[in-house]
């Protein structure tokens, strides 16, 4: 089976593109000392999770505890969850899951250290803590020094969890004072910090620059998009995931419409302003613009093309942004050079608790 | 069980408010005299789909073969495929769909009508045939009424298929005009126009004002969402589909982050510019702004509210865009007055063919 005799649309991986995307990263990652923690949350699948592992990565990252029930249960152990799991429901899981897995959390919170605390000890299981700083997007973390010292010392009095150090993304200009100065207020405390998570795939070839740094997470870079063609992450050529699409009506000389829109693609825009605008790349016409979705149908502006798609023709598109279209699917048609090997189902897809 | 008691992110269904959204929206349409043929895509849930058909519909609506399949299961029968079905396998799919159900699909092309009338006249099957006209969007449609008159006459002689009528979307004041002018091209080749579809929810109450209109499609109505509200066709205490979220870090004073983000609300803005800013309103904090989503994070700006939420409050937002919304959700919470009534697999979820 052809890539072209698939029905559209469709969402297609390139097994040769993931794998050396997979080895770029961990020879990174393996000349610098770097333990590397892929995260999951870009494609979701077990046997790409797999991959990453068997190229030397030490465990996984997720960002939903649905994510790691799906990746232990296909036979992965050390899995970080680097989302805030709040409530008596997920502590209880989190709890059951730690009997079968070697985990690792983060928080930056006395609330929730205390809640996990309690059902993991009286399941007489632990896990890791890292307290999380926040960095360049004011999302969650603590706020200062003093906050990751008082934290961690609380953790380290908790039964059921084992203050492990500290967690932040991404790895940025300020990733390094910051560290060093939480570093710092945790010793102070008599406490020792043995692990220091960092990570997103923009800055990914900057980790090194900050020593304290023991483990590196990034998910995007798997896959690739327009995000990380246009920050040189991932070139072109090894952007793996791709939609192919059909074009369904050609309503004047200047417009194409596509099977694909905001459920096929999503919405989001391209996060680095070198990317361009719209909704997706169209490889084969690189000059049509991609520029309106709506919910089923891609509205492609042609008026810049000297060679124009006809109606029933099939299309291929870079995605903006691959972990949220991903996310879309319930399974991706895995080729390599064209020739499909298999359709995997997005296993982890819609786990959203 | 009580909503309260559900783990979260969660997407909730008020049957209650569906309820009344359905029965507005019919009573308009049996008010005027119109035939009322809903949307399934805001849904995806044959359940719903059967009380929209038994509190009067003539039908239902379809984006995607996918999704007309799952309500043909479902025991559905009059189906209108609204959007071009291209390529082999789906033509081979709806003629086999039509040996089971009453169908209708809409094209804008020869290509398209060519294509469907192979399989369907090989599989000695019907299908009823809609001209697209184009709207405001631009979007796909004939771009004149000799188009359109152009393509009826050649569907007219085409086996498998029989020609119909016209389609449009959405109804605008240009609306008959453009129909008026059709029709008369199309009769002027001796064809009857026996069904001119029109619809949208934000126009919903204006189809009556083009006489020429027979039939009304609509799908966001059913849930509503804020850009419904901005609108007027849905008010907020009828707006059914919310997502319940839990604050899981109160990193400033200003600053709360939600266990939702875009993987669970969608990037899509509301369509309306009365509508506000944001990616959706918390209703137990209405001057707070829930200003950026990452994929699993809800950033909120809490600077203007008098009263804030705690790590660990359960909070709930209507969304921007409801159709977009349950695309992401395997299911939903179904509840009446806040007590848990089911819980219903999205079962048309993800049929992206």
């Amino acid at each position: 089976l052809e890539l072209g005799e698939l029905d559209t649309p469709v969402a297609t991986v390139d097994l040769d593109a993931v794998e050396r995307n997979i080895a770029r990263m961990q020879d990174y990652c393996d000349e610098h000392g770097l333990a590397f923690r892929p995260h999951v949350k870009t494609h979701k699948l077990p046997a790409i999770a797999h991959m990453q592992l068997a190229a030397g990565a030490v465990g996984i990252t997720c960002q939903k505890l649905g994510e790691a029930e799906v990746m232990q249960a296909a036979g992965i152990r050390d899995i970080l969850l680097s989302f805030p799991l709040v409530g008596p429901a997920k502590a209880e899981r989190l709890a059951a899951l730690a009997g079968e897995a070697e985990l690792s959390v983060a928080a930056d919170s006395a609330a929730v250290a205390n809640g996990l605390s309690e059902a993991l000890a009286r399941a007489g299981v632990e896990v890791g803590f890292l307290v999380e700083l926040d960095g360049v997007f004011e999302r969650s973390g603590v706020q200062s020094p003093e906050e990751a010292a008082e934290l961690a010392e609380l953790v380290d009095g908790l039964p059921g969890l084992r203050f492990d150090g500290l967690m932040t993304y991404p790895t940025t200009e300020e990733t390094g004072p910051q560290v060093r100065a939480a570093i710092d207020a945790v010793r102070a405390r008599g406490l020792e910090v043995r692990r220091v998570s960092s990570g997103g795939t923009p800055t990914f070839f900057t980790n090194h620059e900050v020593p304290e740094i023991t483990e590196v997470r990034a998910g995007t870079y798997v896959y690739g998009d327009r995000t990380c063609i246009a920050n040189g992450t991932v070139p072109f050529d090894d952007c793996a995931l791709r939609i192919r699409a059909t074009v369904v009506s050609r309503p004047t000389a200047d417009r194409a419409i596509l099977d694909c829109g905001s459920k096929t693609l999503t919405n989001d825009a391209v996060e680095d302003p070198a990317g361009g605008d719209g909704h997706g790349l169209i490889v084969e016409y690189p000059d049509a613009r991609l520029h309106t979705l709506h919910e089923e149908h891609g509205f492609v502006d042609l008026s810049a093309c000297a060679e124009r798609p006809e109606i029933c023709d099939v299309v291929t598109i870079v995605p903006n942004h691959a972990c949220a279209v991903t996310n879309l699917h319930d399974e991706v048609a895995v080729h390599r050079g064209g020739r499909v090997v298999g359709f995997w189902p997005v296993a982890a897809r819609g786990k959203l608790r």
